[in-house]
């Protein structure tokens, strides 16, 4: 059994409140009680009860980290690079608590988390991000471009990302270029298909519609998707642009299956960085997102927010940057 | 502002506390009045404060789940496969708190969660689970083997997957077996090398010191680890059993980099069976774990504790399975 306020207070010869106040930090207590207090609270091995302290303090010493799925459509390298960037930067008495919105809103209890870092996936999130502003909730959204005054958003150049990938394919003398995407509903897909149509135009080429497939941002989508791709031999693509670098790796498998020669035969190119990357035969060409910095951004923002501190500037894209390996020649 | 329990009592022309003990299914009011008294709360569309709810029922509707670490040693896969078997056996109104050993338990107040997910890894977290014990923490450990009288411990046949894997490269013709090993102080390392070790001595072959690797559960520490048995080239292995996939994958780069063949001149075993083994070329003979089952098993019985009901047996060990692809000839 630990001590309580009383007992600090019985030893100390103060009041219940001058003891709650003291070890508040409050200035209605001159400094001599203070640490007189403190002194005392050492000395009885007082631990404060959090769960009450919060209630008093209106602090719950959680925040929540709210993803659209956390089974499909989010790699696990994506899911622990969030994770990883945010619990870094997490202070030592935080408790970080993980959702989903696959679960539906009704079970979801804004006031035991004193903010919400949302890593947006998809458009129909806006009803989560609505449904938290109403709510009055701090919050930060990570890795979607939203349009809200005044909300903190932080999100990669997935677009010029996804242009520089395709641009080098172009320059590589690539001249058919499928695109494998993620599901047409995430954002990054939509970004990254603007992307490739951006290049593709800028150097005067027609997009081709059976040349874009879903890939699922899976590992066997990607395999899929490429095996359909394949089935048009007379009319093979010579570059392929994958979305994430999941689907690249599927993408792989099923070229060499086919008997054909990655960069020789296809180019391709992914898109996150992943460490896979640097370990496939070959070595795989990818857009390095910086994921763990923008959850990193994001949770600093979020703790600004939480302690009323100035935010400079409540919008973040952060640079892109093609990695150049083996997989296009 | 949603209906208090104060509007609902006034409504029924009942006092504060026997509304609070109809909403709380108490025996201490009759039924008739608990009907009235939930129609009123349904009317005035009452919602719990579950905050204030949880201090009065003693239930803080959260469950922690602790990693030995988020970041080394715990590969990506691993992590989502734990919280995705976690997360869908949770009931709805409940949050999954995160948290890792490596920042000290000093800050860790299981007072704020029902109990606890305790996904150990390593010999040192004995510490936590007595600290959790000692303070009566409903408390279930997966992943390690731990003896504690009554403790809820989930974990997989690790040593009989790892002999039976490596038993598979002797009875295909490898007498030269390496082994690329995990950081000696995780539990599955140790396993996994008793395994390999029971079954080199149940063919009478002999242990050398110099063919067990560390290559840190990570690919690029596989790939380094490779490259370090490579050097030796009048005494090359000609089988390798890596402790998990990502090790499998680092050391397929490398093997291939120093331009052998994999199965031809040297066979590979990863362990766990995590997505990437079916598409890597050869695809990787590896031994599946089933991680998901474990967390989902390992949850119930929180759950089952947490609600006081009674538990069948406190002790389960899930089968490993050797899942047979290219990387052996």
């Amino acid at each position: 059994m630990s001590a309580t306020i009383k007992d600090i207070a019985k030893v100390a010869g103060v009041s219940y409140m001058t003891v709650s106040r003291a070890l508040n930090g409050s200035d209605a207590v001159t400094d001599e009680t203070r640490e007189r207090v403190l002194k005392i609270a050492e000395e009885l091995n007082y631990r404060p009860n959090l769960q009450a302290r919060s209630l008093v303090m209106n602090r719950k010493y959680s925040i929540g980290v709210v993803f659209s799925t956390l089974s499909s459509a989010t790699a696990p390298s994506f899911m622990q690079a969030c994770l990883n960037g945010i619990y870094q930067t997490l202070a030592k008495d935080y408790n970080l608590v993980i959702k989903d919105l696959e679960r539906g809103l009704e079970h979801f209890n804004l006031s035991r988390v004193d903010g919400v870092i949302f890593v947006s996936q998809q458009e129909s999130d806006d009803k989560f991000i609505d449904f938290a502003l109403a709510q009055g909730t701090k919050l930060v959204v990570i890795n979607r471009r939203v349009e809200r005054e005044s909300l903190v958003n932080v999100t990669a150049d997935e677009v010029g990302g996804a242009a520089r990938a395709v641009k080098f394919l172009i320059e590589h003398n690539c001249r058919r270029i499928a695109l494998i995407n993620g599901p047409a509903k995430i954002q990054s897909s939509i970004d990254r298909q603007l992307g490739y149509q951006q290049a593709l135009s800028m150097y005067g080429m027609s997009i081709i519609t059976d040349w874009v497939q879903d890939g699922k941002f899976s590992i066997q989508g990607g395999y899929d998707a490429m095996n359909l791709l394949l089935q048009h031999k007379n009319n093979l693509p010579d570059g392929v642009f994958c979305a994430n670098d999941e689907m690249a790796f599927g993408a792989l498998k099923a070229i060499n299956e086919a008997g054909l020669n990655v960069p020789k035969d296809i180019a391709i190119i992914g898109f996150n960085d992943s460490e896979m990357c640097q370990f496939t035969t070959p070595a795989l060409t990818t857009v390095r997102k910086p994921i763990e910095e923008m959850a990193r951004l994001g949770a600093e923002a979020l703790f600004a927010l939480i302690n009323q501190k100035h935010i400079d500037s409540t919008v973040h894209q952060i640079a892109t940057e093609l990695i150049i390996r083996a997989s296009v020649r």
